[in-house]
């Protein structure tokens, strides 16, 4: 077993530094915006995390690699004490980016330290797996925070440009007919969060859910109806962040030339109308489906079509396209690409399931103390490791937020 | 029908002017923090609704009151174009009290000659009902509003403090099987809103209900348990709030010679420990149901609840006490002031039920538009007209707000 | 001497009411802005300043009026401790209008007691004359507050508009040859206060004065040649007012049917173009004066000029127009409206004169600690008493205020 | 000629790489606060403005280097057009350092072959010897910003600390008789700005100024007593800093262990008692001065006994001390360290001298935009280049900054 953790370990912690690796050096120290960290601060918590939640726990005569680094580098666990802003990590040019791989490596040997020592208890080997799964979660923020860093730059990024276009499967609804069915994760011998635990009884109304999501034609549309100047679209809190972030397009979005195009990882590039759309907030994704007539699922509706009839996937990280994929064939009438491509807004907010436990501990923080004000979105994106999804997962970002991969899959009452 | 109609008409619109009638002239002006609202305004908007949504529609040869009126008291329609800044109602010394009364009463004399003429469409007497609805509502606003503004001042007020203090009973909880059952309303021939209907199937884990309300003595002795400065009660954006806004207490707590004081409208007093507490915000109530280790109800459980086993009501706005009264005694073991008393925070976010259809125009926007990042809470409180609640009503504020006449009952799961 | 300042003190006392009466008891109440207070407040504060400052120190066994009143009313006086936010003085609707008035009586009767007594000492007359001077500067604050709250409601005041248009006298320049000059309060027999004393030598080189101040005519050409919209004409901190604040035209000028009007306190009127243009920032008048390829004066060339060339007087408070009047006759080729009309911007920054002494005690606060970041203004306006003003006196205000009735004399290098 | 100023050219040119040759990649980039530039923008603003100014107006066939950099590496000027936000400069990674590097070199060489083509006429000499001056206006803030910005880091930094202590001199006054004095560049053979040209005439009073600038131990007595609790010795704007900024000592102070230690750029270390205080804002010389019983000299005073009896010259850039050295010995009993050091805190605000004309065109933003709400400080700093200074000069900031290399001399009258 501890092989297969240390294989596991190595290849996450790996990935990692791939992603970041056509990064310039001074790439890795912005903070264009509050939301987004410096690269080399998520490679360095991502470590902490080792560091503090196992290391300080089961390695024998357990020393900081460096107490500053411990407050540093700590996100957002009061558990641990006091921490640096939030907002200033971009403040801080050093520690720079040689000593941060520095202190990568060496974390990474008092792990295959601690990995090769028989036998390691259950809760270590627990504590362990969740801490590649925070890596991997970090992995899909790096892909957000790279976007962004680079987006507010001059000149080509050494990123690929390696999509496929084509053109977009016709977008017809498929009909569920509800009832009660079976929601959160099932499977007690894979991974799961607390906040997805608890599998439960919910009773749904019979709906349809759209083949695949919203492209950027389809989006195109709603802005040259005028879609960002009618308030009838829009929630109202929804509207006064149109009109206070003066809010044209989605995220990424710019006219140039009269011609709309759209930032990816490599470059600008003319807005292809095929693809997906991607970079929307909760507000506009509820726009557009009060535009469109409809509305956004629910993520029990979501969870249950998942479950019953997705096929094939979208883009995940291992790709390294960093934009979803064209959603142009689907066998059996089936939903395309649930998992991958764009995070789904649903219309739930991010509450706890009946009979929720939060995480021992300092890992209560985890999950639990955010459950209010957010929607959940579901089905992972082009920047999430391809294991690191199900079915089950809930993810929650904040309605006004739109440096996520998200994106608009069209539901209906039936 | 008319007649009736005219009855309660005049009941309403009287009952405004008698809640305000303790003021002085400069207590109408006043706008000491942003959601509140001067009472002058409050008289204004309400007598703004029947204008601008029934006179406007079906009064013959209809000629605005006077065009500023039109844009100085609309509260929140868009569709009504534009309108006086929110937070600066308090600016603005005219139209003054004296033109505001004359205003009610021409508008008042309208709307009789219009209810006088036989027969009037359904249309239109919907439209009355919910303007006598709306400024129900806004009979609870005032209340809330007078209370804040009297708070600012110094010295003594015109209001009564007439509770009757009481030993609360012991709060033991009632269970629960839960099960499938229909929430939203249902009885066709009594006013609901839009965002109360598509009565709907739910299934519901088995729960316990608390027989009472949370106490000022309970709640104290969360404070004194340090529970507001231990982090591990609050949601992040709770403990946030707490920082920032340096809450120790509820609203209206002061501790004047190291006893805690509260104010009610009519003056400081100690603080009964026997009374409910009120004037919470849900970060507060939750952090309490976190300590207490228990939870509040989903607004599902509650509604069930309260359409199975209620029995007591607290008081209301015609009990002209302003504040919640003790629970002392209760028959059979049910579930005491669950109408009236405070509102009680649910965890349930305030989302859409299935099938939900906003209601038509411009009135679309009474209810719909807030559909995202507020809380739900039920059953009315000690400034809510009698009448005005019922067991599927749907309550909502932001989870920061506390302003509101709201509390805490608690909850568990079986 | 005594039975003198008793008339003086009740003259004073009396005149604060007399602008006041006008006022609707609404119009009392409001801030619709951070700099203006509400008029009940200048009838307590100023009140309050004789009850501290004079009654405090001499009353025999002295006992404050109402504890919560020192409290209340203190403007900004440290030394007294704790007080009021200024922000929030709109936020109190008592003590009311009727208790002011109340408490403005009871004062004067026990001010009216100690001035009976002989003989009061030489520190108490100091101290009340310096109350009688305070009083007179808030009479202009009155003038300048009550006209922002007015402009900010809708409908007819009841201030008289009983200015009598004329045609604008030509603005010719008049030379100085300027040398050594005398500054400063210079007579002991007459009052002022510290920051104008300690006369002293100023070295003046060769400068012109323009006979009378900018007209509005004259201002319109500015904003009609695009000098809102040109950066060159200002200053880098003028520029970012500009265009944070949308600035277009000076405050109280608004395009109706696509004309220029003007509020005074009676109402809105179609611009005069011979008007002194009035309620400009220094930055506008900077930005005027650049535009016109002039300068504005020193503090000091203002002084010299006025202690020797002028000439005829503007309106002043007494006069009741509140609105500076049109300066059309002029005798000798004399400087008109140096005294009265509009405060006049200087190019001189408000920064204490050699030898400078604060006065003792708290009232070292009454001027001193002002002298940063603010640009000193001569000659008084219409809403200053005529008996308050003289050559030497130094108003001074933050270069981006403009409720103030300023206004612009252009000045040039010789 | 051109062969003076061709060395001139390489040698300031050099210098500003010299300074940050210390530096990580990492540290280029950074912003921490707004008021800092990342060293890499000023490497390649100061490169921008020889291109902007010099090459676009002088080189044949002008071609851009890069279109983006005119963009992106203008500083204030409004006259070329839209430019990069301040607050930003931080957010971009792109142009790297070594990009910049790159560009430098381009244009040195550009400006190398301009500088070959002979005779090169007079306004461009004049435009080079500004671009020069305004390199090493350039090379200060370098060494501000680059002090702030490796205060934010821990660890060590490469900068060398190499001051030498000693004691410092007695503080004694130096009597100045005062009278008629010429205030301003006089030799039209050196360079001045345009805002101190204009010499003229101005009348002193008798005046003392202190023989050295106060110590880091009498500054820490004023702490002591005291002085940032007690609101008299502060100006009201002052005060507010205070209060909102939590100010407790010098900005670089920190008590760790319970001593005071400073931050130089080398790393932190106790306070030395006889070093001279730096770091301080206006209002805190102001308040020091006034707890002293004395004041700060206005900058005529200031200017007069530079030019009359100033002796020793304190630490410059080219010393690479990064701090002000200690005033140990002083000859004949002259003035120590007026040039060098820290930059003195006058009681003058920065204002046009009579008969003052701005420079020319885009020039005329250099100098002249600024003259409002700042104040004069004279001497130069231990980051400024020797020969850019000289008595005549003013430098000018806001009352609030203080993380130039700011003292305090202070001065009393006679």
């Amino acid at each position: 077993l501890s092989v297969e953790i240390y294989d596991q370990f190595t290849q996450v912690r790996q990935l990692s530094e791939e992603i970041c690796q056509p990064l310039a050096t001074e790439d890795y120290v912005v903070q264009p915006d509050v939301d987004v960290s410096p690269p080399k601060w998520h490679l360095a918590h991502t470590t902490w995390f080792f560091e503090q939640i196992v290391l300080s726990a089961y390695e024998k005569n357990f020393r900081p690699y460096d107490p500053d680094y411990l407050f540093l580098f700590n996100s957002y666990y009061e558990s641990f004490g006091k921490r640096a802003a939030r907002a200033k990590r971009g403040f801080l040019s050093r520690p720079n980016v040689e000593q941060i791989y520095t202190y990568r490596k060496a974390i990474n040997e008092r792990m295959a330290t601690l990995l090769s020592r028989e036998p390691l208890p259950k809760e270590a080997r627990a504590l362990i797996e969740l801490g590649l799964q925070h890596e991997q979660q970090h992995q899909e923020l790096l892909g957000m925070d790279i976007k962004y860093i680079l987006s507010c730059t001059f000149g080509e990024t050494n990123y690929p440009s390696n999509i496929k276009p084509s053109v977009a499967l016709a977008n017809t609804m498929i009909e569920f007919a509800g009832g009660l069915t079976t929601i959160g994760a099932t499977d007690p011998t894979t991974f799961s969060y607390d906040n997805e635990s608890g599998a439960h009884q919910v009773y749904l109304q019979p709906f349809a859910l759209a083949r695949r999501c919203v492209t950027n034609g389809e989006y195109r549309a709603f802005i040259e109806d005028g879609g960002y100047q009618d308030f009838r679209h829009w929630l109202s809190d929804g509207w006064q962040q149109v009109q206070t972030q003066k809010w044209q397009a989605p995220l990424y979005w710019e006219k140039r030339d009269n011609e709309w195009c759209e930032f990816s990882v490599a470059d600008w590039q003319p807005l292809d109308p095929h693809q997906p759309v991607v970079h929307v907030s909760y507000h506009e994704a509820q726009a557009f489906a009060k535009w469109s007539a409809a509305r956004l699922a629910t993520e029990f509706e979501w969870e249950y079509a998942a479950k019953t009839q997705a096929s094939t996937d979208g883009a995940f990280l291992e790709d390294k396209v960093w934009q979803p994929e064209h959603c142009a064939a689907q066998k059996n009438d089936q939903l395309a690409a649930m998992f991958g491509n764009v995070w789904e807004w649903t219309q739930s907010a991010y509450l706890p399931y009946p009979r929720f436990r939060a995480a021992a501990d300092a890992l209560q923080e985890y999950n639990s103390k955010f459950m209010v004000n957010q929607m959940v979105l579901r089905g992972g994106c082009c920047a999430t490791p391809r294991k690191h999804i199900r079915a089950s997962y809930r993810n929650f970002f904040y309605p006004h937020q739109r440096w996520v991969f998200s994106g608009i899959r069209l539901a209906r009452d039936l």
